[in-house]
């Protein structure tokens, strides 16, 4: 597998190509699916995980495919009450307060509590042709807390900082339970059938480099530690982490994912040559011209300088109205470029 | 005047404080002028400026005022249909859509458009002791862009970005006016009496390294040419800007602040020993313990080094809901820290 070599930085002949929310409402064949199909009916349903899964390989053809679910679907069987609000994104109808609130918390029986994503796992990697990966995915214990303790995300983390601070003890039980969870849940998803593992961070880089030493990267470190011997790259993209880049080599994921606004090259020199790098395109420029995209796009390759170990990819999710034929134009580059 | 002296990396018995945001609804003294008037209004009354800018300084004896304004008050004579809707903050109500729309965009007259923002400073400089410094100030182009375009601030800058991709000559354009703008609102506001001058860019860290390169290196160039002969120090803060700390320095202002995320000793290194710094606790941090509050606050001035050249404040805007004592806590801290 192309993607599965770049990750762990082995030669390859171009870069491999995926894309954060690449199943998603940009494509209308989604669209249609979604207006039958309530969101976290959705994620429980395998055989609609699998399809969705596989639009956009359909289409593009990327060389790993991501599956269809959300960071969010643990919560239920955690007892956070998750909904989908039309308009709003995720709700969390019992948000988190107080000391007794975290001690509630349950951690999932997997095969039973999220069996449906076992199961799409599976149904998906037999969909998929041998040559491509599948990726599986969590969100990282702070983002979680952020929504878990605002109820539904603002405009920035302001409030959940503000419960941190003001909540030291309950806060460090939540992230202990998150990470526990989310041990588990990385290795039951790799068992499952994910050929990599992803940890998405949204929001990890609104905290200073101090909090984030001190609080998250023993956490990042044990989920590292007990998925170490599944035999699948583990890929960390924390999001607004330019002042944290000194520190996550230590964590010892194989991939870092870069948001767009970090240089490639000198990102690269910063983790040093045994850890790959996952991106980095600003999602918004798919909104241009495509030839410029092409243009914008071989620039971002090139700023990798040739160096094994580079994915291609955006360096967020795909926006749910941006234009398919930037996209391609994204895609086709990529996979027409040779190093 | 300490913070001036800081300003420009004289040495300072201890640093001196303000911080940003500190004439404002966290005070029970602000609400109760916010329920007799509406934002807009208070903005262009003079004596209730003075008064709201003097409330901190009564209470906290900072070592600087920041005259209370908003960064959008030149959105009106510019021509944009500028609002504040309860509980929705500012709204635009005819973004900025089309090149003609940024062409029908005009500079205004300071003195007879904004002469409410000269006469507040004014009668606050008369106001003030003459240790302290009055602060004027203005928004970046990018920031001011993301308001004009989106009309109201979402989540984040995607939006924008959009707009900018897709329309590079009306956002080149729109940019050169702003720019324009700002010039001379700077101007005006140390003619009026402001002792320095700070820029805020809330959003310009939402771009890449290259696109912050492209499109605003030289305009924020300009901005400090336009102002050199002024014999007022310059402060640029662009939260989020851990990846633009490179280009800093060739701007040419003197103080740049930064965020919470930012250490504080290894920026002032990547910057170099002729640029000051203001900053960074975590505004979040003010909701902790007052105690441990102090801690953090003196921790954060170790991390100077006792360095000439350094400001204390907040990485960013005080919350509206911070506990006063928390806010005690910081500056009292400050205050009696000895270098």
């Amino acid at each position: 597998m192309i993607f599965v070599d770049a990750c762990y930085c082995r030669k390859t002949e171009r870069p491999p190509v995926w894309f954060m929310r690449q199943a998603g409402r940009y494509l209308p064949e989604f669209r249609e699916i979604r207006k039958k199909t309530e969101f976290l009916e959705l994620c429980r349903t395998p055989e609609l995980v699998t399809e969705v899964t596989m639009q956009p390989i359909r289409r593009f053809d990327c060389d790993a495919a991501i599956i269809f679910s959300d960071i969010l679907v643990p919560f239920t069987p955690m007892g956070l009450d998750l909904a989908y609000e039309k308009g709003e994104g995720p709700v969390i109808r019992n948000p988190i307060r107080t000391l007794a609130d975290v001690e509630a918390l349950r951690i999932p029986n997997f095969q039973t509590d999220l069996g449906y994503v076992g199961d799409a796992l599976r149904q998906t990697r037999n969909a998929l042709s041998p040559e491509k990966a599948l990726i599986g995915f969590v969100g990282a214990p702070f983002t979680l807390a952020c929504y878990a303790v605002s109820g539904r995300m603002g405009k920035s983390t302001e409030e959940m900082r503000q419960w941190m601070f003001a909540n030291p003890e309950a806060f460090q039980l939540l992230m202990d339970k998150f990470t526990e969870m989310l041990a588990g849940y990385l290795v039951y998803q790799a068992e499952s059938g994910a050929d990599a593992l992803q940890i998405f961070d949204t929001w990890g880089g609104s905290l200073s480099a101090y909090d984030f030493q001190a609080y998250f990267l023993e956490r990042f470190q044990t989920l590292m530690r007990v998925t170490a011997d599944l035999n699948v790259p583990r890929i960390l993209f924390i999001k607004s982490a330019a002042h944290l880049r000194y520190f996550l080599p230590s964590i010892g994921a194989e991939v870092i994912g870069l948001d767009w606004t970090m240089p490639i090259g000198h990102s690269r020199r910063m983790l040093g040559p045994k850890t790959a790098v996952q991106g980095n395109l600003d999602p918004a420029s798919l909104f241009a011209d495509p030839e410029w995209i092409a243009e914008r796009t071989r620039a971002m390759i090139e700023a990798n300088s040739g160096q094994p170990g580079y994915i291609a990819n955006l360096g967020h999710g795909i926006h749910k109205d941006t234009p398919i034929p930037g996209v391609a134009a994204f895609v086709e580059t990529v996979k027409t470029y040779q190093f």
